[in-house]
């Protein structure tokens, strides 16, 4: 499959090929289809484990199931086939902080959050938005993992948005923006002129989403993408780890990992021995032409407004950003 | 299990109880997980079936699986077990009519798309993100739906990012707003000053963001959900059927019917013989309440700033919308 990088063609294809031969490329490919992310946990009264987990599927209505799987070469996939029962906590778009905690092995991670017992003892994470609290109905082979189908015993819906993981990064849900704004934003009748008049918010956010749409399209013509991008700035801030830059910028580390190769091989960014990252001279040209780009990007859209009402609409911005 | 409508208790629990005694609750529960939307189409040669479908999830990278689930009542799944092979469209942010069209059962749907036929002739949608060719590789009773397990034989991932589904709406990926800025948005000492000072689009996606999150918090203490709003602001207008109400509000059908089964508990709508909805002088007085709360969070936050700067920012973020 070819690099990462390469600028899309015009039928939009980035990398195509046998997965078989690149299980790099075939998890990129698996990261475009966004999802929320689940904390799922075991208990057998003393021993409680947790992790992070994006596999979540929902089965069956009647009778409720779910399904997730686990790498067999998990140190928790015996436990969690062994007890017989588990419990999803589906996570907020404030949790980020508990998917990473869970997404690494750690031995004490209960110590750090909220979290309240569950029907089966398993332990149920606080201000999370949804809870399966699941017995084991079966489990299936499935290549490097095992498939765990749980039938859920009892549900919770809790207020709140969901987190999302998608194309490598943490992100939150917008709503469409072809939704139709009568359903979305009313106008209002201004009494006085009888005209249309759209609320204030919903005008700063159809403009944030029209602006965001046309980035898109200009960044697509540059030769990197939004992980990448992160990481070039970042690193010109100081040099990191590949953990650091993945908090930090709320990314995933296989996409961070993916992104600092392909980085070396192009010589953006040099490795110490401590495997602390920095960039290169050419690294630092590739972030100065990124910033160039966003300059001339927004010089070119504010191009022609009056110069003292952008500073009035800066200080409005500013105040409603602080207030 | 409690009704739809229930203000979050200190908790944040909604509803809970055993999903067996309730089905739709249970799948409101689901709901909060937020996924990626695909079209997954099989083919014999001269007979095509797709389907949207947002149980995808990844299985296996070596070998390289993914699994899907469906209804053994669907009219397609006897199809899609014996050819024996299916592709995998994973769509993107402006595919939305595509997955309405693939949500419903239809004779010639692939007759109002673009779209590929791919190595085992399954037919690929043009303007996807991802393509997964698979064949089939085992399938596994899943209560009400069958588990299909696909080798994925090639993959191909495409340029664009994903649309949505999450709590019963369609919606577009943002990127985490506790992305350090210094990651997402590079801020430009400007040469005379020697202040930081944020490219105005940078300010306008960080005020964005922030209104919105006030506004969420300042919506729970409404009792209605953000499907529930769009659908009374939709009947305000004229009465329509469910299916409209899903079209043009982006909704899932199945959220828009618990939502005016819903209301029609309340009293909030009427249902003609014909099953199209209208407003109630209940649900219109619900209609105004709305109205005016969002009226009165503009206000107060936008209490203090200069009239003058207002009309200015207006001016400004109207023609950024229109340029």
């Amino acid at each position: 499959m070819s690099t990462t990088y390469s600028p899309p063609t015009a039928t939009g294809i980035i990398e195509q090929g046998d997965p078989a031969d690149d299980p790099r490329a075939f998890r990129r490919a698996l990261g475009q289809f966004a999802t929320g992310v689940t904390v799922i946990s075991t208990s057998d009264g003393t021993h409680h484990v947790g992790m992070a987990v994006n596999s979540f599927a929902a089965v069956s209505l009647d009778p409720p199931l779910v399904s997730w799987s686990i790498r067999n070469e998990s140190r928790n996939r015996d436990t969690f086939v062994r007890n017989g029962h588990f419990a999803v906590s589906v996570l907020a778009d404030d949790q980020v902080d508990i998917s990473a905690l869970f997404g690494r092995p750690h031995e004490n991670q209960f110590e750090h959050v909220a979290w309240t017992a569950g029907i089966h003892g398993d332990r149920l994470l606080d201000q999370a938005i949804a809870h399966f609290e699941c017995t084991l109905e079966a489990t299936h082979e499935g290549g490097d993992h095992v498939i765990l189908i749980g039938r859920v015993k009892r549900c919770t819906r809790l207020d709140g948005a969901p987190l999302l993981f998608s194309q490598g990064q943490y992100g939150i849900a917008e709503a469409h923006p072809q939704v139709e704004l009568t359903s979305a934003a009313p106008s209002v009748k201004s009494s006085d002129a009888g005209e249309e008049s759209p609320l204030f918010t919903s005008l700063l956010k159809a403009t944030e989403q029209h602006m965001s749409s046309l980035f898109d399209e200009y960044r697509k013509r540059l030769d990197i993408n939004v992980v990448g991008s992160r990481v070039v700035n970042l690193l010109d801030t100081a040099p990191a780890s590949a953990g650091e830059l993945s908090e930090r910028a709320l990314l995933g580390e296989a996409a961070v990992e993916d992104t600092l190769s392909e980085f070396k091989t192009r010589g953006w960014v040099s490795e110490s021995a401590d495997k602390v990252f920095k960039l290169t001279d050419a690294g630092r040209s590739v972030r100065a032409n990124l910033l160039r780009s966003a300059q001339e990007f927004t010089s070119s859209r504010l191009n022609g407004i009056d110069p003292s009402d952008l500073d009035a609409a800066r200080r409005v911005l500013i105040r409603l950003l602080t207030s």
